[in-house]
């Protein structure tokens, strides 16, 4: 493990980029479909509201992980897309999803 | 990734084990040490108060992470010994350090 205690321990960092209710089942569509617009988003999470969704499609912009693109013209559509920085995160998801289930499991 | 939201998301149960302030760095001293009596921790993490050092200490007793050993005789001693669920922590605590360290130095 690297050297001591970092003003902002890394780990912090990525506990708040993903913390939250619901965010890291958000971050999974995007790491499925690499982009989607906010009703492909709400029609696949049926149980956030759109306050829910709004907050954490802010989170997940303000960390980077996503990048929000608007295409001129009308209605003017805007579309959420997946940043390498967010690609990124898979590994993480990924073996926090493999630690759960196992939890889960020993559980029973 | 898996199949669809499941009862209990395995995500959600990792961030509940990792959540609260400080409980990686509790951790984290763990997977150094593979044990720990409560003044060794105190020790080695003088940011934290008894309060918090114990509360991430129940917390972790509690998510199955580390088991709580107490030596018989006077005085009783107590240490706190990694489990093998938790050493499996170290795969999503390492991704989580290394994502948050790239996100840290894009910062500057």
């Amino acid at each position: 493990m690297p050297p001591d205690h970092e003003p902002r321990c890394p780990v912090d960092i990525t506990l708040a980029t993903l913390g939250g209710r619901w965010t890291p089942l958000v971050l999974r569509e995007f790491l499925r479909r690499g982009q989607a617009t906010y009703s492909e988003l709400s029609a696949a999470l049926p149980a956030l509201s759109d306050k829910v969704l709004s907050d954490r499609l802010a989170q997940l912009t303000g960390a980077g992980v996503i990048e929000r693109h608007r295409t001129p013209g009308w209605p003017p559509r805007v579309r959420y897309v997946l940043t390498g920085q967010g690609r990124a995160l898979e590994p993480v998801v990924r073996s926090m999803w493999e630690w759960g289930t196992a939890r889960r499991d020993a559980l029973g």
